[in-house]
């Protein structure tokens, strides 16, 4: 049975940045038939963290009202690579790498969807076999004035940064896949809000129906200031281990926490808000509160019975020897080794090199709650929590 | 034996409107190779005038100095017509339609072009076979800024009047022409620049040696005021008839007939310097000049005995009864009857339009000098020195 459209919209609406527009979603959803929703995805970069979490568990509450949804998987792009040559760091993907990147986005997104109503989609099938006359009738369908009026595009033009003609190109073949794929709603980020519209204006030009367009809040990373991102290290990956998940999250500032509850968590906004109160009367400590949270999302990842464990495990090393909260902040420049006999020493912790890679070896380390046996690696960009022994304590940044 | 440097470069750089850059093509000329000299041609409009024959006698001129010219027929845009398909004016053309118009050109040219060293080129082949993915790595090449610094394109983008992307496209495909063909030199029109600049930039991003650039003026039509253009009505047409071309010629203004000279006639610019010497000091009279110009141009798709032939005929008809000069003008507005009955009577020639339409039966009207006999028929837009009877003349505008 298909819920009535104002719960329907109570679930799509919840937690989003802007609908555009509500009445022709209604419309939609009034004729009854599962919707099918896009969402694009970038092909070189299939590991997720919480931050695509917030799209994906939109997805999910439309599977959960009955509709049908569609990850994208945007091959055609990378497999061009940087067209213009000039960047190594962009060579063109192989179709062995694309199926392997498919095959490993399905295996983390289906901790979240429901595989039945998710179709996986690859847009080199229609945009690979489009020739230059068909790309020129895309693009015919568009002006420059528009296109200009894109954030990037405009900042660039204005302060005389070039912008190259492909890159107009590129909105223009992801619209293209809305009108292949007769999308009814496209969700995203609130920094892709242009090249959803340009979907729904396409689709217009090609005689379809227009698709709506759901934006979602981009999360913070653990610093609480930048978009959650792998290469700034500020995330929390959902293939980790269960402690590490729990130990990220347990790392959040409790600012940040109430973010993630939004934007995250399965709870009501009146539950949270219910929590809220409770923390700000004393009624409750913060860090129970926030280990509702990491166990929460913990379970939804490994399940209830490891996200038990890994709370134990954390609180075997922490709770005896003090709160990470007290503990001094320690930033590791760029530049910097950040090999924990480095850092320990570095930040006063450890009094040398030497004694550090001793304690080390002793099993003093722990990282983010999880025994750390390793003192030569440099830890990756990132948030930590560390501790040596049993009263030391640390905050640690890899900028 | 190919001409020494100096040579070629006077005559190549004879009546151009700008070469970019000498040194570049005297590097080439240097090698002693024939050149690849590549001009484009409009697929839709294969009715060659005076105008185009400005650049097509200079393509003449460097197969005179040996090198090899192309001839391309751009049908690749021609058979995409109008891609937002808002247009009903341009359909796309088919192949059957391309391949007769390239027959239609063929004929033309070849009154003026060596067939044994020009290469006649469609763009179909390489534009049609180019994928989403090259025409993508294509405009990789080229910016946003620098495009719209093309003429027309600036004003549109400040005027806010909407350019479409894919005119964006245009250019960079016709400049991969220049890639493809591995041209040594592109000429066109004055208003070809931009374009002809684009692909010398693009041979450089695909590693090859890039072309140098020859503008040559545009050619004035009959008005003196406007290009000349079949649209516009002001052109003489090199299919035209002998006494057509004859008579045409002999309708231009004494200060046109000098610009003619320069761009279209075989005399060396010494030559035509002594000729205005003599008409400004009185030795010679304009229209005897004239004949000359008209001669020569007749003589070129005719031959010399039609062109006599031709000025014997203009010479019958309007030496006796008066020169053209002194005839009086008449124009015929936009949307009114420009058929010779009418306009005979509107402008007074004939007093009634029953009288007119009876000295046209008589083989009393000539056009151009040539005899009319329809009465019925509008004329096309243009310019015409009408006699009717003996003594009476009119120049004719049709706007």
């Amino acid at each position: 049975m298909i819920p009535d459209a104002d719960t329907q919209m109570a679930l799509i609406t919840r937690g989003c940045a802007e609908l555009i527009e509500e009445a022709g979603l209604r419309k939609k959803l009034a004729r009854g038939t599962p919707l099918r929703v896009k969402v694009g995805f970038d092909p070189t970069a299939p590991d997720l963290h919480l931050g695509h979490t917030v799209v994906i568990r939109k997805m999910r509450h439309f599977q959960e009202l009955g509709h049908r949804v569609i990850f994208l998987i945007g091959d055609f792009t990378g497999r061009i690579g940087d067209p213009s040559g000039r960047s190594d760091t962009r060579p063109p993907l192989s179709e062995e790498q694309v199926t392997a990147n498919a095959e490993t986005y399905k295996k983390q997104i289906f901790k979240i969807l429901d595989p039945e109503k998710t179709e996986v989609a690859f847009n080199s099938k229609w945009l690979g076999a489009l020739d230059a006359a068909g790309f020129i009738r895309l693009a015919s369908h568009y002006t420059v004035a528009r296109m200009l009026e894109r954030d990037d595009f405009d900042k660039r033009y204005r302060n005389n940064q070039p912008i190259s003609i492909h890159e107009f190109l590129y909105p223009l073949a992801q619209g293209y896949d809305s009108v292949m794929l007769k999308s009814d709603v496209e969700l995203g980020g609130t920094d892709q809000k242009f090249n959803l519209l340009v979907g729904r204006h396409l689709q217009g030009q090609y005689g379809e129906e227009s698709q709506c367009v759901l934006t979602m809040p981009l999360l913070e990373g653990l610093d609480g200031e930048r978009k959650m991102s792998k290469s700034l290290g500020n995330y929390i990956g959902i293939d980790e281990s269960a402690a590490q998940i729990f130990g990220k999250t347990m790392s959040l500032s409790d600012k940040l926490m109430w973010r993630y509850f939004e934007l995250l968590s399965a709870k009501s906004l009146a539950e949270i808000a219910g929590l809220r109160r409770d923390v700000e009367r004393g009624t409750r400590h913060p860090k129970t509160v926030k280990e509702e949270l990491a166990l929460e999302l913990t379970a939804l990842y490994h399940g209830a019975a490891k996200a038990e464990e890994a709370r134990a495990g954390f609180n075997a090393v922490f709770v005896e020897g003090g709160t990470p909260d007290e503990a001094p902040e320690y930033r590791c420049p760029e530049g910097e080794d950040s090999a924990p006999a480095a850092f320990l020493a570095a930040s006063g912790l450890a009094p040398s090199r030497s004694e550090a890679r001793r304690l080390i070896a002793q099993k003093a380390l722990h990282v983010n709650g999880v025994l750390h046996t390793d003192g030569a690696t440099p830890l990756g960009k990132g948030f930590y929590i560390i501790k040596l022994g049993k009263k030391r304590f640390l905050r640690l940044t890899v900028a």
